[in-house]
């Protein structure tokens, strides 16, 4: 059963690989038994993470990248992560339907993935996602989020290269300073660079990067200029991301990425892991309880956590 | 030893409270455990978070803020949550000392925490130091955050009252209905409201809020408008923040966010010491073997994670 879910999935079947993406979304648990199964056939595929504040054109400029990308004869996985909000459904970022006009092309598969209520760092679905694609034989999977944050540092971790999409005069250089996100950019893209202070946004993001002159770094984050409206400087953008992608294969970036990953992904199995077997294994009342007596201040944290625990840890 | 230092803590003393506070930011073992003895004296400050965007003047608004409260006889403490970047050591948010003047109010103690490098949403640290100021006897503890994303979702679980900033015409309305802060937020402020738009704003808003229209709320959020630089509209924060404090103390509002704080806290220490548990008796050469295994795919994330806990966990 699994083996010929496994095979429908290398065959880049788009049905079997929705379903499981949805089992996955579901958190069901045999879809995460197929999701072992898929693992051995990943790691193939190339993974670059695009992001940057609401606003900045971004669904267009991967609208465009995937057009490039095919142009050169490259297949895609494309993954939105989307903060979404009961209020509004998601339809918030209705203009990514303008990517529907690659769902007639096979060499394109797109997915969205709700980020609501997922706490504490990297969701799972994301990555199995990834590995979805990757099983599916897509060459390039680009994985997309929106915002300045600690989620968009996150990503970074996934991918193999990392762009971070800014516009023109939006302070959006300060928001990432802040956010650490110039540390691990790889490229940087000032879309809407028909919009005054282009240039300027350029030099003073290339001022902040050589702030970095410290660290001993082997690969120069590059700033480009595009319009993605206009499709200007997006070849140029996927010469600079394979110019980057030869860089690590060539020298031991790629291996170290991967390893990265490999440990996060361990990191974040194991603690999910524990956290489903205290959900499953600690009596609900004696929890309750436990939240009571720290209400009364009866008790602390530390305590609770311990009692929790030491019914459930080899000691 | 321990007890004197509680003590202290409890008296209001600042060095002893400041030089606890370094220790847990550092992690010091000691420190939790200290933190243990004065839990049982906290639950008694009233805990208001404030959160918006870089540059909407909310340093001002805080400081407003304090010097109002002051004037109304309560004692606050004020956590400044920073995101600090190694490229700027922190000097970004330098507009901070402009709270300095408070600083030879004994009624006053203010307290920043980085925040770069904290995965997995709340922070202890962050945690502990108001459970400090709220031992010390502070009345009130503001608890500041800047951005608009997941971690200003999780501050207002911390807070009490949680008071999100905006400016006219930033667009911030529409990144915190994204990021889902319209439906946690008890206050709306449209600060610099004397910029063109604020009263479009705080309809705009006032109408995105009329769309939870479905929800049965009891607390209807309100959106007030403020000038913080001249001093104007705080007052009326200040009154909206106490008739919130009644709402919640006459209902069984209260009694319901300390219930789910201290739920909070309890997961969150939890988690944090099965960590602890695994980084400290997982065999480290073990947890290579496995990542090296996952690169060459000789093993899947979910089977390499049962091995570590296999051998930690009572089954």
């Amino acid at each position: 059963m699994t083996v010929e879910l496994v095979n429908r999935i290398l065959e880049g079947d788009v049905r079997t690989a929705a379903r499981l993406m949805r089992g996955i979304e579901d958190g069901a648990a045999d879809a995460f038994g197929e999701m072992a199964d898929l693992y051995p056939h990943t790691g193939k595929a190339y993974i670059v993470g695009i992001t940057g504040a609401p606003g900045g054109g971004k669904s267009t400029l991967v609208d465009t990248l995937i057009t490039t990308f095919r142009q050169r004869d490259m297949t895609l996985g494309v993954v939105a992560i989307d903060p979404t909000s009961p209020f509004t459904g998601g339809a918030i970022l209705g203009d990514r339907v303008r990517m529907q006009k690659h769902s007639t092309d096979s060499g394109v598969f797109i997915r969205s993935v709700a980020t609501r209520g997922w706490l504490g760092g990297l969701a799972r679905a994301a990555v199995s996602i990834i590995h979805i694609m990757d099983a599916m034989g897509k060459d390039i999977i680009l994985v997309e989020t929106v915002g300045i944050g600690q989620q968009e540092v996150d990503v970074t971790r996934l991918a193999d290269t990392s762009i971070f999409v800014l516009t023109p005069g939006s302070g959006d250089a300060i928001q990432m300073m802040k956010a650490g996100i110039l540390e691990v950019a790889d490229i940087f893209v000032v879309n809407k660079a028909d919009l005054e202070g282009a240039s300027r946004s350029k030099m003073e993001l290339q001022a902040m990067l050589g702030m970095k002159s410290g660290a001993c770094e082997e690969w120069e984050p590059s700033v480009l200029l595009t319009e993605a409206v206009n499709n200007i400087g997006i070849e140029e953008l996927v010469d600079e991301i394979l110019k980057h992608q030869a860089f690590l294969v060539s020298g031991e970036g790629m291996e170290k990425r991967r390893k990265e990953r490999a440990r996060l992904e361990l990191t974040e199995a194991i603690e999910s892991s524990l956290k489903d077997y205290i959900d499953s294994n600690v009596d609900k009342a004696f929890l309750e309880k436990l939240v009571d007596d720290l209400v009364q201040r009866r008790t602390n944290p530390q305590a609770a956590a311990s009692q929790i625990i030491g019914k459930s840890i080899k000691r």
